[in-house]
């Protein structure tokens, strides 16, 4: 998939700032953190209406994403607690991006594009919570095309060149399509396996 | 827990319920998918702006919540999909009732209660994340007061008397704060374990 793509060719830059950010005497949770609370301010640019800004701001900061683990390992292992808290945020900052431009289009006319952006919240959410409830119940459950760097890209570009009705759009189905798609994985991989 | 409390005290109801549906030639899952799609429903009244109607639906349909389970259980065993399938859907008819409440306002005046929505859905969903990737990382995680049940009586209450703004604030702060709780309840019970 793309996301794998992305970290084997990223891999040595990845691993340099993670190592920089060692130095400087950040943990990979606060690096966790710190990645979280910046996309949030992505999130609230664009809510201001700075929707290119707020797009250079959120493709900066997901790089952030991928130095915490990066670290985590640099510095001898990731903890479980680290894994959940970085999905936990993944979560939390994603929201906050789209609730930014949901706020920047309730104050325009028309409730379309509005719902389109909350359907993609719910399908967003809904892509890491079928994969997340699948691990629960011993399944991996990693398919499907919305993944969080597709969705990551998908906005930013979206967002930079202001095409922000047709980001709507993609992510709304995108995401849903994504989800429903997991779910089927699911059901193909489990049958009628009971429950222990 | 109140959810606890609810199941043992209706254990017969339910079961009877459970049985009667069998009887009528529906498997568990489908009795999952019907409950979805009614729910749905209730969303979709709510939206148009049948509030309180809304909410009997609601409220009615809830109990399937308890049916399709205890259907399993009556016919030998739930499945490890069944389990999956019933989260999924759960999740996906949640955010159907809480998007028709936010339809509902986005033709009204003003933003906040909208806004307030789209926090309470985004606290929900996470609420239900954050135990579901716990679990996969192998804690349980069960703790918070706003768990489906809770939120469900709340959106109940509120779309009956009408008063919904006071629902907005009530399962915005507490979906969110029971999120967060949650989060600190797994750093606590994970603390440095190494990610394995």
């Amino acid at each position: 998939m793309f996301t794998d793509w992305l970290r084997r060719t990223f891999a040595g830059v990845i691993r340099a700032g993670a190592r920089l950010f060692g130095r400087m005497g950040l943990s990979p949770n606060m690096l966790t953190v710190l990645g979280c609370l910046l996309q949030l301010c992505a999130g609230v640019l664009v809510a201001l209406g700075h929707l290119a800004l707020g797009g250079v701001v959120l493709a900066v900061t997901s790089v952030f994403d991928a130095f915490d683990g990066a670290l985590a390992r640099e510095q001898g292992g990731a903890t479980r607690f680290g894994a959940f808290l970085d999905s936990s945020l993944d979560r939390f900052a994603e929201a906050g991006v789209l609730l930014g431009l949901a706020w920047y289009w309730m104050q325009l006319p028309g409730a379309l594009e509005e719902m389109l952006i909350y359907v993609a919240l719910v399908g967003s959410l809904m892509v890491s919570y079928t994969r997340a409830r699948a691990e629960g119940l011993g399944v991996q459950c990693k398919d499907g095309l919305f993944t969080r760097v597709e969705r990551t890209l998908v906005t930013v570009v979206g967002l930079i060149t202001g095409w922000v009705g047709v980001l709507a759009w993609i992510l709304a189905i995108g995401t849903v399509a994504t989800a429903i798609y997991r779910m089927i994985a699911v059901y193909r991989s489990l049958g009628k396996e009971p429950l222990v």
